[in-house]
């Protein structure tokens, strides 16, 4: 696929060169919105203009929608007001209030004064809601029905009304106050037999709305857990104000992942993509984690310097420190990863943490066994026999294992139980991922070395 | 949400205790399957069937469909032929196909026995596909036109076949020998306001479609990237054979995205959810990265050996390694992490890798400088006047915040440039991950700390 767009680019950006704007408009009528917005970014800044300048109007509302802010700004400064307004005019309201969010202030005056009354006031309104909740998310256009409707005059309203409403599948019962009382698809309307059946007879009324203050997460989730195509948005009293459709849930579901895995690679999330970020960008994101886990790695180094006699007397201890670091991290970043991903696919809640601590608790018994007793076998043949390292003994090579079994043990339970503690505290548990757990462990394994150390070796 | 479902579980639970059958069907029957079947879970193995048989014919089926393959299993035993059957009649093929492939050999049996003979050519067919291709994701069931019915025909025609198809709102134009021509959805046909208009006037051409040996993930994003319903699989002469629903396409990107995370902590990905999964198969989904990294830590270890002679004589370095380390491995961490998300949306392709290597060049060195100038402080302020440790050194400390900063940027450039090699060799990035790239990082910071400490100490 990647290699026949590319293909398709250079073929359209040699056209441009060329000025064959008739054929480059023959090509851009039959590609998707999509694939053209993707186009535009390959293409120098001052040609954008002139190449939305060659799709008709639906298509262009279309592409619009989906080119990256900053190709978008580009746009909207080389725009009459007349361009901006058969553009506006075009576009559904969720998405002329997510492009209202964006622009700087003096573009978003201009963008309002070209959008007709009633599109001035539902952006308005949803720009009203707090980020990030249903309210902000939803479209105000969709197809509502009446109860006492028959099946034939709903099938007109939808007709008559659909053209400019995101989807008409889903169709919603409201009383005259707008109170939501039921849900119709297009698919029971065309399956019903009977055209003089009332819509109250036919109507889902176990229904599931969210509120507008709904985190939009929550409502994706329902959305996709259900797999409907929409889902409607009520207001305190009940009375319907919108729907979210599944393509913006699954746009907020695929964000919500990319924020998950910047924290568990220790990044502040940013809505920028990589390619569009700049280095400053980049390290200003990355940086106060760096910070944070230098400035907290002092205790490693205090407990080390504590125990300096210790290292003195065995020198052989120094060098299974990484190694005891490394796999204690390691075996903490595989329960924090996979207990953050169970809790944000809800299928852990922080009441089964007795069960995962008991599971987390038998796995790393199960690991800490496993690990050790390999690894006493393999310092014993590579470091001291094929190496010749004599200052391993016998008993040396025992507390490395020891304090592998044990740290491999501590790991697993602090990895499963950090980011549970972080969803009961209502933070995000992805902030309790690998770096901030390896920097407790570090300390951890180390304390447990020297203390088996002092026991064992008497150091 | 979870609340709410928990007191309805309890409710639940206790009128099954008291028998009260006709209370709890009432309930049953205004639940959505995805909610009975979650409620399955937390209901005691043998009550399962009884529940079970409270449930209407059609919701008994969708029911089904949502169950883990433990109680399907589990049912379909306590079921009588006829039971079967009417489960099975229910079922779409994709669904069927599914169960088929879950079950065990006896169970299999007993299901293809049961179902219709079409089902079970159908059956059939979508197995013959290699498992993750469209052909096993895709079910049979839609609804194809003709290019010269008129739009009245095939609204008809659509009211007619509509009962037992996945989705009707797309329907697929097709000629006599099931070439695929193009696509009318519903809403096209709808709001055409002319009913003798042909399809062929009004169908889009312009078609994306898959083939039955696409890989899974490909066809999900495909999908997904067009905001479609649904996406038409051809064979490999350009005729229809299914369709791919965009309910399944979103199992199986959030099922990818479970699979990079696993991998991303250094976790053996499989299918079974957290709490299904036994310490046992934990521990085996674990335990060969960690004896992977555990051995390849023998590295650090003779590196550190090798210095020996260094540590001895500057005993004050030793304190800093678990620091350099950790910082180093969080550093790599940090673009691994963000390149393999990226790779994952596509944003990124391997012949990018000049400007990824660019950027993070300087992103580093940013870091690299900043990072190093505040632990050179720190250093001064914390470990050496505040602690009073007087082996620390202004040499001493220079080499430790040297090592830091030429560590960042070694680290970030080998996290950016693995995961792009992996994609490269067709791997898939997520394995390039953390643990991996941590155990490089351990070795190289290790030896830039002893080179500088060689210069400039002179040990």
């Amino acid at each position: 696929m990647a290699e026949k767009f590319e293909i398709v680019t250079k073929a359209l950006q040699k056209m441009l060169e060329e000025k064959k704007y008739a054929a480059l408009r023959d090509i851009l009528l039959v590609m998707y919105p999509n694939d053209i917005a993707e186009l535009f970014r390959d293409v120098e800044e001052e040609k954008i203009p002139l190449l939305f300048r060659l799709l008709p109007k639906e298509l262009a509302a279309e592409t619009f929608v989906e080119m990256e802010p900053e190709d978008q700004e580009l746009l909207i400064r080389s725009f009459s007001d007349n361009e901006l307004k058969e553009v506006v005019d075009e576009l559904y309201v969720d998405d002329a209030a997510a492009l209202v969010e964006e622009m700087p202030a003096n573009v978003v005056k201009r963008i309002l004064k070209q959008a007709d009354p009633e599109m001035r006031r539902s952006i308005n309104q949803i720009l009203r809601y707090p980020e990030n909740s249903a309210g902000s998310l939803m479209t105000t256009e969709y197809v509502s029905l009446r109860p006492e409707m028959t099946v034939e005059e709903a099938i007109l309203r939808i007709r008559r009304q659909g053209i400019d409403k995101e989807t008409i599948y889903t169709c919603y019962v409201t009383a005259r106050d707008r109170t939501l009382l039921g849900l119709v698809t297009v698919k029971d309307l065309l399956l019903e037999q009977d055209d003089e059946r009332k819509i109250e007879d036919i109507m889902l009324t176990n229904l599931i709305s969210v509120n507008t203050l709904t985190d939009q997460e929550d409502v994706a989730k329902t959305l996709t857990k259900y797999d409907f195509l929409a889902l409607p948005v009520v207001d305190g009293e009940g009375r319907m104000v919108g729907i979210v459709t599944f393509d913006d849930a699954m746009d907020v579901l695929e964000d919500e992942t990319t924020e998950d895995m910047a924290l568990m690679g220790g990044v502040t999330p940013s809505e920028k993509t990589y390619l569009r970020s700049s280095a400053f960008e980049l390290f200003k994101n990355r940086i106060p984690w760096l910070m944070l886990l230098m400035v907290s790695a002092t205790f490693t180094g205090l407990i080390i310097t504590a125990f300096e006699g210790a290292l003195a007397a065995q020198v052989a201890l120094t060098a299974f420190i990484p190694m005891l670091m490394g796999t204690g991290g390691n075996s903490g970043s595989q329960s924090s990863v996979t207990v953050i991903r169970s809790l944000s696919l809800d299928e852990l809640k922080f009441s089964d943490i007795g069960v995962v601590l008991w599971k987390e608790l038998r796995t790393s018994i199960l690991c800490g066994i496993a690990l050790g007793v390999v690894c006493f076998v393999k310092i014993w043949l590579i470091d001291r026999m094929l190496m010749g390292n004599d200052s391993i003994t016998l008993m040396v090579d025992a507390v490395v294992c020891l304090t592998l079994a044990v740290t491999v043990v501590c790991a697993k339970l602090v990895g499963c139980s950090l980011p549970m503690l972080a969803k009961a505290l209502k933070l995000d548990p992805a902030v309790m991922a690998s770096p901030f757990i390896t920097t407790i462990v570090d300390a951890l394994s180390l304390v447990v070395y020297f203390l088996f150390a002092q026991a064992l070796l008497g150091v």
